[in-house]
């Protein structure tokens, strides 16, 4: 289906053939971002002006894509990983005809303006991914390629190739540097994800100097290591560059890492191929001593020529005309497959099937930790949500993530709906946003909670893009017992409740953890974390009057069981909620009546109506106790500095988790006891 | 020098020369873990398996330590990556004559034994760095030889090499897989750390199943391409083991992998070679096969031969001989070099010299950013505090964290005291856990405080382990401007405050960030984060009689300014300091005086006395408003439940930041309307 673009894009080449042409482009490029750093006193030149030549050839004569339709599902994705050269983005945007005006470019690092200092996905047509924390931009590029392949390998049939796109990467020295580099080339390269083409910016240059002051890798002998394809070129020579696309295109077994050699600065007769460069703007008569080095006008500011100009009519026509031949392949393939039509659809724009069908109820008294009930669900989930994909970081046993009957995605089986992703927590993470932005996908991955520490850069950009993506993290607490304090999540809860955006849900039985899986299925805009014991907890009772439906639980907290007239209000989440109902047995006995809270998730209690919270803890009942096993900070928010708050401020140890529980004071006796003081 | 030391090692190797003896160590240490993880029911048997041939020729033919003296500087450093193996270095430290009884073997992973889950520094003599979280170990590893090399190039003179011992380490899929593998082991290669000697267990199994599940890296030639060299050999054949090392101790210029070939779980004839070998215990009929395979007494519990036992006398007396060669080298050079002798002597006993020294008080009105006092504070500091040594994760000018006549760390030129990590941040983190490890130094380098997000897991293990690390991290908050959400933290100050033993500190301005490094370098038992603004904040007047002394920062609470009969506490830290006195001038108009509390540091605060905190935050003055530019969880502690929190429970945006607090509501005015609130 490939030949068929190719003709597409080659047929508009005509004007790109210019190898003039091109570099006026390129020239533009570096002028406009030249010209908006200037303005605003703030950004980075270095990369827009070393990288214009090999955009211009991508961009020019590679890319598919419809800029008048950003979301077309099937267009290639471009990722600009060094987000803090966004002028370059956002110049090619403005140049191949996307919905960002001049004024936007002018208005750069402004407030409210569509040109942020680093890309958001959210804010700019045409942007694929939020970056600029280095290494996120390539992971997310290795889970949208990891997504093209799944998608392929479950919807393409026979002829109907309707999933059939390339996912372009631009990354620096910085990026490759950063660990989670390795993670996903060396993931990329075991999956064989050919369609995959990375863009190495070599100018050799860092922030604080030369890369020779820290950095000396063979990077080409790195990615041969990974099982890549490289290729090494001048990366201001066009017609190398164009080359080392078209093999790298040709290549269909291994992902493509072209070395481009460049010089950052590419044109500034000062500052070129010098640290100065990277990340400061340059003065105004040193923009004006670029521009007349480059043949530009050396007094107009974002300056573009009129045959730059007219690309966007160009550029767009051809847009028009590729998303078009692609939805007569689509209506065909309706036509042929209309069950895989339906599936295909609902996926891609992001629905979730209703939650009419059958989660079962777990039987009360059953004990049953909540990871093993996460995982008896997700054998449910998996059948009836086709946009799940799975997987673990080398811990499927311990997280219950791999559904009994599901197969396992590998280059020879891509339907495969679950990844093993290695030791690689913060990869995982990160591939799953490129999943989650790439669309047609709900990914969830599972590791211990206490590794969500590896995970956290890539779990805040989930919550900042806003990105549907599930994070199953078992061993919650000191409960996992033996494996000690390194593995025992202290501060973890806090810290997770601490990012905007992040839901946080941890239920206390197995009822509650079909609550849970339900939050994080309707939580479409934004991550969830499902925060889940190794050890088994008892599936309680909820028949009583006094007790309120499990279904409540949705709204972030409610009343597990309660007295008649209650003083006290005992706050807990997950395992801890038990030890607070045993506290209200001892106290029933010396008859102190309180309310039992189930707080399975502080975010989403939050978002309730005030009348909702003000059910479940009234403003009248001060006199509160909560207890967790974890740091106290969060709970103060809810007991006041009158309550009382039993948790853990400092590591835990290694022994049964029962003997833990004791020694540190997590117990009914001290819930009693803090109930006492209060009163 | 280490001619010398061979010649001891292999004066007492008659014994070791011995392959079946070797072999019968091995297989000891097989018993001892696989009886041990089976009395604890918990543990991991695979690696203590596959590696104790490894283990065995290293321990008896290489190792250079003293038993009875585990803190002799000049010992060989040997981390254990993949903690989980305890049970492997637990054997070993007791066959080999540390102060680990067979008791303690017995009560492995109980509550208060010496022999924890995973290894931990403070609980086992002989246990060189807490491991466990994967990749960990490797770069304290890797942090140890820097530490080796520096102390290396800084005091060894002429022939007095008092510095020189190698790092050891044992390393699994796992620790390869991570990201933070990358980032150290090219760091190593960069900076020819040729007494690093890496021991890579390649047995092709993980958790999940075979590593060919998720990983097909070339190791060899990923090693080469970062500047090691390589030898792969039989991990079972002593011969070979022997020759590899030997040959890894004669490159001078590189450090050096050796991938160990080896079956996990060695020796067990149903589990040998499977990922079932990896994390469960051997039910008793498997140890009894196992045993019986081996050649050892099947119906034995804990056993070791006669000529085991004996094998510590051997190696503490030869321990007690090389240090006591060492002792006699060291006065040599204490009697050649007093000056440099006593410099070495404080800094390896983690002395801090005492403050009396002067750091310049700031003038009062100058406009400064606390990361550019900082910088001025440690161009002081470097001078007096021999044992600091700088870095930045390719963030130098920003950080402020080279002193101006500070030359650089190279292998060229070793002495260097400060360290151009690369844009390596995770590495960078647990690469100064290696160095306060090692003894002698007190690291401090600097990052952008979003990106502890990437340091994360490091960071916690300097908590964990209690060690001396100083974190300097500028571009605090929506201050930073431009750069925009990406580069803002805004859960950060929570997450970092909810890890134990971590001191969390965010000066004011100029003078408090002199009170802030003071209670970093007095923080001889933990990390410390200096949080510094990006912006310039005025460096404030505190000589009114309604003003505490800035000495009272070091207590980590104090005011600021107050009025003489003050009706609510106003508390805020760093920047939102100023923003809290702007709104007292507006209040004071009004005739609502108020009490302003800069909160330095929580954690310091916190351990004060009760007394003291009285004194700060009277119980009785209930009414309280708090204002930071970050997530608002860690303040409701202090201003309850009628209290109001000013703050950021939302990402920030791109734009000049005066802009952004304006937008945000951080203004004075917002402070005020809050006042009137809670009065």
């Amino acid at each position: 289906m490939n030949k068929i673009i190719d003709q597409k894009l080659s047929d508009s080449d005509k004007m790109f053939n210019d190898l003039s042409f091109l570099k006026e482009i390129a020239n533009t490029i570096r002028g406009l971002s030249m010209d908006a750093i200037l303005a605003a006193n703030s950004g980075h030149p270095g990369l827009p002006l070393g990288m214009a030549d090999v955009a211009t050839v991508l961009w020019s004569k590679f890319l598919k894509h419809n800029p008048s339709n950003p979301n077309w599902h099937d267009r290639d994705r471009f990722v600009l990983s060094g987000g803090h050269g966004s002028m370059l983005l956002y110049s090619l945007l403005h140049i191949y005809g996307y919905d960002l005006p001049l004024s936007e470019i002018k208005n750069f690092r402004q407030w409210e303006s569509k040109t942020p200092g680093h890309p958001e996905v959210h804010e700019t047509a045409g942007v694929e991914t939020t970056t600029g924390p280095l290494g996120q931009g390539l992971a997310n590029a290795v889970g949208m390629a990891l997504a093209e392949a799944h998608l392929a390998g479950k919807s393409n049939k026979g002829t109907h190739n309707i999933v059939d796109h390339y996912t372009y990467c631009f990354v620096g020295d910085g990026d490759l540097e950063e660990g989670i580099s390795h993670e996903v080339c060396s993931f990329a390269g075991h999956n064989k994800l050919s369609k995959l083409i990375v863009f190495y910016d070599s100018n050799r240059i860092t922030i604080d100097g030369p890369t020779s002051l820290s950095f000396s890798d063979h990077t080409y002998k790195r990615f041969k290591a990974y099982g890549w394809d490289v290729i090494d070129i001048d990366g201001h020579d066009y017609k190398e560059i164009e080359d080392a696309i078209k093999m790298a295109k040709r290549d269909i077994k291994k992902p493509s890492l072209i070395i481009c050699n460049t010089q950052i600065g590419f044109g500034s007769p000062n500052r070129a191929g010098t640290s100065k460069a990277h990340g400061e703007p340059f003065p105004e008569e040193e923009v004006k001593l670029t521009k007349k080095a480059l043949g530009m006008p050396e007094n107009k500011k974002f300056y573009i020529p009129k045959s730059v100009t007219d690309i966007s009519k160009t550029v767009i026509k051809r847009g028009k005309a590729l998303e078009k031949e692609w939805d007569k392949r689509f209506e065909k393939f309706c036509n042929s497959y209309s069950g895989l039509h339906i599936k295909y659809t609902q996926a891609m724009n992001g629905e979730v099937p209703s939650m009419g069908f059958k989660i079962p109820k777990f039987d009360v008294g059953t004990k049953m930790a909540t990871r093993a009930a996460s995982g008896k669900i997700i054998e449910h989930l998996i059948e009836y949500v086709p946009a799940l994909i799975g997987g673990s970081a080398d811990l499927t046993p311990s997280n219950k993530t791999l559904p009994k009957h599901e197969l396992v995605f590998s280059p020879k089986y891509k339907k495969g709906r679950y990844i093993h992703y290695g030791v690689r927590e913060h990869g995982m993470a990160a591939i799953m946003n490129g999943m989650a932005l790439h669309g047609g996908l709900i990914p969830y991955a599972g590791t211990f909670f206490v590794f969500t520490d590896y995970m956290r850069p890539a779990m805040r950009m989930s919550a900042l893009m806003q990105q549907q993506v599930i994070y199953v993290l078992t061993h919650d607490s000191i409960g996992l017992g033996e494996d000690g304090p390194t593995h025992q999540p202290i501060g973890h809860l806090a810290a997770m409740r601490a990012i905007p955006n992040m839901s946080v849900v941890r239920p206390m039985d197995a009822n509650e953890t079909v609550e849970a899986w339900k939050l994080a299925l309707r939580n479409t805009k934004g991550p969830t974390c499902l925060v889940l014991t190794r050890q088994g907890l008892p599936t309680i009772d909820r028949s009583s009057r006094y007790a309120w439906d499990v279904s409540k639980a949705s709204q972030g907290a409610y009343v597990v069981i309660e007295d008649d007239s209650y003083s006290v209000i005992i706050m807990a989440s997950g395992s801890e909620v038990h030890i607070a109902m045993e506290a209200r047995e001892i106290l029933n006995k010396e008859g102190i009546e309180v309310r039992i809270v189930s707080m399975m998730s502080m975010d989403v209690f939050e978002k309730q109506s005030d009348k909702y919270k003000q059910k479940v803890l009234p403003w009248k009942k001060k006199r509160r106790v909560a207890i967790e096993a974890g740091a106290t900070m969060p709970w103060y928010k809810y007991v006041g500095m009158n309550g009382k708050v039993i948790g853990l401020d400092h590591f835990g140890a290694s022994a049964p988790y029962e003997k833990l529980y004791q020694e540190f004071g997590l117990t009914a006796e001290a819930v009693v006891k803090a109930v006492k003081e209060v009163l």
